[in-house]
């Protein structure tokens, strides 16, 4: 850690930059930098002093090392695809932005350990498709994947659809190489199922959104590929049947259920009245539907009969009204493909508020029952749009007003709705980040809802490991 | 933190801990005291000042706090069935022991969340039994699971037979409750799949064997309970075939795949010589054998007919030489308790050093050819057993004299047998301590073999949650 920073002008400290990463690592002008200054949903805007664009390991620590000797604050971004704005630099143009585009090799991928070995730019849809190409199974996919990076994945320790089998980002990756406040490396890139000796320090860098260290490599798992899938869209007749239901099917099925998605009534209208290819998928309507997946290495048959026995079942149980089961790839696809563009056809509708919220899966019911009753008492008129996993306790809970008109009205009042959702979720032991981080967006929530020893120990990692507080400053954590 | 801890007599001192965990909550006696004294294989002995047994959470806070404010060292325990003696307090007698063992209440079961939340003193079998009740599986298992308690577990990141396909404890836990160095209580007992608010602390105290905070309680992720089960023994020419076998059977059995075990000949002719009940499954001798474990949540023909057809296909591709399938439960746990006697029999046997060692899966066939050949140079004569976690890459290898006549003279040469097997390991990408961690016994192999950034990032975390240095002292970091 230096103990004499020394502060430098802008045209000294851009020249240290050039001599570390060459010109073409270093942007200055504004329309080259616009892409790295706002959150890909325009609503914050960054203004960045540089942007930095190494393309090896050495050079992002030579960058973190000018920045820890000139106390020049840094913003590590991936893809740029986060929902909390946790990549945006400040807009008072002191603080660098760290690209790590351009550090996209796949280093190795060894077969027989199930492991590959990426640098933090890598596009994550790459990595999917080097390991199928392998025959095996990157499993972390969700909707940015064609443009976001695995390094900004690991960093917020990413979700998406495969949690409910392989769990998040974090229970993806063996090994980390980071570049440290100070610029020095780590060099924990092991590819260890096994490994206890002393503290497992990849843990503090994962999900810790950049403010700890900047991950410039990772050793990932690599799983079996799958070689059958079913997909069944079931009506059931609440929120509670649906947990019955995903437990059901797991006791029957244990890890071959790989999807298990919530969906409500409003979204199946809106998709259809904004996205015109789709209609429902069965002949009446229902007002909540489950759309399920399971999947095997194994052969195809089996899989079928295993399906059509744990539906039968929950029909009988009462917990399914009424189902399909696609019998076709691409009528399966098909069906996640309405489920995917629930939030595009949201998008397309309405301005909503947006929450990103867990629970214990047991209480699924209560979040949704409760929820939508204290916002329709409170926001007379209010819209609710219900979808999400059921397996992780992560539902997506939105919304709006009754119409157009009130639009405006209802998005004036969004600290209200938040407080009012995420004061139920916590009573119900849940988070009111559950997928989608802190960034800078939730950084007050995070101040009100963690305790003061939570709090104080989270200070206290900051400090040991960013004295300066050089990485990512105003991100995660409140001021102070 | 206190700032002036106030140095007390032992009277003094003796008279706050009882009046914070009243009389039966504090040994002095030597007696009393001697089962908390030294490590169960009777290597490590220490002199507690006293031994504590608080029953709850808050009685371990206040324990805590008397030792921060009095500077008192303190060393957590749980079942004290650990390998390295991280549980066994320094024999100066300025130590006091913090038993777990009286925190032994499961405090709820979630079914329909599949989580078990319990206290650090839980018997492990005991847990295993509560989700066996609720027709569910918690998956850690390990040869002291009648003993052993979770606190502990947790505290080192157990690992044992389950984790290829369920991970390390680490990977089992969703939430915990922690007693801080100053005593201050972090609720940290989430329930939760998918939580993104923050750093995840709990992962900071899971795997520091009680070095930053003492576990007080965790809720666990239970499982659906398996409906089937095959177990097959196999002769394999060598561990590359091993390897191949093993990544054929997780391809076509995927998450079915529970167990994969390799066993060297001397293992079994060692076990036939010291425990009589048990005789050769297979009708010729091989050099090596694979123990394999399938089993599902569904029924047991489709399992068994998967289990047949990649063992054919393993034939076929010449990595098995012989097998037998086991044709009923009875004789399934017969071959599993051959591998579980095996380090038993060893200890009968002879004195051994032993490795608990562990690369990436696809460099166990040099691990153990080119491990043998060194020793074999450097020590002729020697005999190895080499038998372990072909899925985790976890090989126990552990070498002893020709004979017993040599024995003495054998282990007397230990450092140089561990540095030995240890600089191979390190340079195939391994690490020293799989699953047994470091304790007091593996201080100089962790200062020996970590990067110096590693070791400062170690003691800066340390630094950071327990700056008087009370909590474990001289255990995991190496002094300064």
């Amino acid at each position: 850690m230096p103990q004499h920073p020394a502060p430098v002008g802008r045209e000294d400290l851009l020249a240290r930059f050039e001599q570390a990463l060459e010109a073409t690592g270093v942007l200055t002008n504004g329309p080259d930098m616009a892409p790295y200054a706002s959150d890909w949903r325009g609503r914050v805007h960054g203004v960045p002093l540089a942007v930095l664009r190494p393309t090896t390991t050495g050079q992002v620590a030579a960058a973190v090392r000018i920045c820890a000797q000139t106390r020049t604050p840094l913003v590590p971004q991936g893809g740029n695809t986060g929902q909390c704005a946790g990549a945006v630099p400040a807009a008072d143009g002191t603080q660098v932005v760290l690209s790590l585009g351009r550090l996209d090799r796949i280093r190795s991928l060894d077969i027989e350990n199930n492991t590959i070995t990426a640098e933090a730019g890598c596009i994550l849809a790459n990595l999917q498709q080097a390991a199928a190409a392998a025959d095996r199974l990157f499993p972390l996919s969700l909707g940015a994947e064609g443009s976001c990076q695995i390094g900004g994945n690991l960093a917020t320790n990413a979700g998406g659809t495969a949690v409910l089998r392989y769990g998040n980002a974090r229970d993806m990756v063996l090994g980390l190489e980071v570049v440290l406040a100070d610029g020095s490396i780590w060099e924990g890139l092991r590819a260890l199922r096994k490994d206890n000796t002393g503290y497992d320090l990849k843990q503090l860098f994962l999900g810790a959104e950049g403010t700890l260290g900047v991950i410039t490599a990772a050793v990932l798992k690599l799983y079996p590929a799958p070689r059958a899938a079913v997909t069944a869209f079931m009506a059931v007749p609440d929120p509670a049947a649906a947990v019955n239901l995903f437990n059901r099917f797991r006791a029957r099925c244990g890890d071959r259920l790989t999807g298990f998605e919530l969906i409500s009534r409003l979204c199946l209208d809106i998709l259809f009245r904004q996205i015109e290819r789709f209609s429902d998928p069965l002949p009446q309507r229902y007002e909540w539907y489950v759309l399920c997946e399971l999947s095997d290495t194994h052969a195809a048959e089996g899989l079928h009969a295993l399906a059509e026995a744990s539906l039968e079942a929950g029909m009988q149980a009462g917990e399914v009204l009424d189902a399909t089961l696609a019998q076709s790839k691409s009528q399966a696809e098909r069906l996640w493909r309405m489920r995917e563009e629930i939030p595009e056809a949201n998008r397309r509708e309405a301005p909503w508020v947006r929450h990103d919220v867990s629970v214990p899966v047991s209480r699924i019911p209560e979040l949704i029952g409760l929820g939508s009753e204290r916002l329709r008492k409170r926001f007379p008129g209010v819209q609710i749009v219900a979808f999400g996993h059921i397996g992780d306790g992560n539902i997506h809970f939105n919304a709006t007003a009754a119409d157009a008109a009130h639009a405006e009205a209802f998005i004036a009042q969004q600290e209200a709705v938040y407080a009012l959702v995420h004061d139920l979720v916590m009573s119900l032991g849940g988070s009111f980040s559950a997928e989608h981080g802190i960034g800078q967006l939730k950084v007050r929530e995070l101040a009100r809802y963690k305790s003061p020893v939570e709090l104080a120990l989270m200070q206290r990692i900051k400090q040991a490991l960013d004295p300066e507080c050089i990485l990512n400053p105003g991100k995660v954590l409140p001021p102070g």
